[in-house]
């Protein structure tokens, strides 16, 4: 085996690339009188997810994407909300819907997103939309981290047939459209949580692994094949506030292929995917 | 390594308990005035989709539930289809419609699935079901033979947390619906498929392993596990007219714990799951 080191796959620079393309098509919808426009709702306020909207209405600004964003009380009803979703699914300004999690305990979150227009749902949680996915309908609106997290494998390894996936997390979010990517990317592909047995030795058999998990360095070097693409999902909180992977990065690059970094490498390509899906609804809604 | 010779799933006798307690529910809509009504599409004359037909029509009538029959030339239009399954969905007799498949070259499957009302897709296939079903939805309607697969695993072992299911096929008739059925049972799933690369050694990592490729016996003893559940999805037609599965029986019994035979395996429980569909379907339209 020889030890050549990792590629350092720059997240931030890819998602430049694609927030330069999504500019252009922003250009080409405004040329025939079609403003993009994304809605951004948030309840209560949770420190964390004000950072995140604050990023993703930036970014909106930074491609020409028109963007609302809609503060509600903590308090807030769930009537109040389904409400106030009916008027965005209504208005033809607004072409994407975010309903930024998480949300309040008293707030069915399940049912708002359900309520959400599937062609304004530029998160990609609808079941329609998730359905969608699973059965390959060119129309799926896809979630915007898988979604990112793909194209960094891409960008490293265009044909991914018969290369084994392992994506640690099952959410709804990541972990499950994730797996239906990598399995449309003809990959055999394997979802792990924490219910899984014996992940080390498991993961030790990915050609790729997505790690989802939540917990700062759980994947250690020796859970890693030598030459394994790694994509590393996790964005845990440091107590000094510097955020942090799933990943061991350390001890990791050295017998990865591929890796990317936290931070500088999901992150930065899950807002691009926002503004891309917001364009693509656009598109599909004024076509 | 003991050799206790493995169970022999009884499909058949599984299917008949199910439709045993569906008739009972049956009988109880019926005294609240609502006969479970079923409409079965069929295009064209494929002689083994008329035998699925008429058995699924005969398990109707043994258990009370109200079924049409529609036979429509193999030349018929797809905007003839389009308009029938319209009129099907507004059809207050009928509770569940079955597009029988495969249809001839110049149908849109797909077209004709989303066209079906959600609330009466019994086979679990329009996108909205397939989201629901990944999304744990408690009213996603789910593909009949995966969830009858999933009951007869669930026959020699309730708690299935942890065990390493692989599933060889990823059709979304059975293949992604089982693997997001065992995900949901806390299971490690991996999806295998065509593409996949040293299928023998990855299949005897599994503790369960459920083949559905098509091809007669693919599955061999030193794929399987000492101990592992083996569940037969195949329907291979034998020159002489019989049929056998995807699994190498003879070898592979005396490997496996449990293991569903061909025929009488998990072909009762198809028709079986269809039923109670069925009458979940008339259940919730009726509620």
């Amino acid at each position: 085996m020889t030890n050549r080191a990792a590629t350092i796959i720059d997240g931030k620079m890819i998602a430049a690339t694609i927030r330069q393309s999504i500019a252009g098509d922003v250009a080409a919808l405004r040329t025939r009188g079609v403003l993009p426009g994304l809605a951004v709702i948030l309840i209560g306020d949770d420190p964390a997810s004000d950072i995140y909207v604050r990023n993703k209405i930036r970014a909106c600004e930074s491609v020409g994407i028109h963007s609302a964003e809609y503060r509600l009380p903590a308090t807030v009803t769930q009537s109040a909300v389904d409400a106030f979703i009916d008027t965005l699914n209504a208005d033809q300004s607004i072409h994407g819907i975010l309903l930024q999690l998480p949300n309040p305990a008293h707030i069915d979150t399940r049912a708002l997103i359900n309520r959400i227009n599937p062609a304004k749902d530029v998160d990609g949680l609808h079941p329609l939309n998730i359905g969608k996915l699973v059965s390959g309908a060119p129309d799926a609106m896809i979630p915007c981290t898988p979604q990112g997290a793909l194209k960094l494998i891409q960008s490293v390894r265009t044909d991914l047939t018969g290369l084994h996936a392992i994506v640690l997390g099952r959410s709804i979010l990541f972990g499950k459209p994730m797996a239906q990517l990598l399995l449309a990317q003809n990959c055999t592909v394997t979802t792990a949580h924490s219910k899984s047995r014996d992940l080390p030795a498991l993961c030790a058999q990915a050609d790729i692994l997505v790690a989802a998990v939540g917990h700062a360095g759980m994947v250690k070097a020796d859970w890693v094949k030598h030459g394994a693409i790694v994509i590393d999902v996790g964005i845990n909180r440091r107590p000094d506030g510097t955020i942090t992977g799933d990943v061991d990065y350390k001890s990791v690059v050295p017998r990865a292929s591929a890796i990317t970094p936290v931070p500088g490498g999901v992150g930065p390509m899950t807002i691009a995917c926002l503004l891309a899906n917001t364009v693509a609804a656009a598109q599909q809604i004024t076509a």
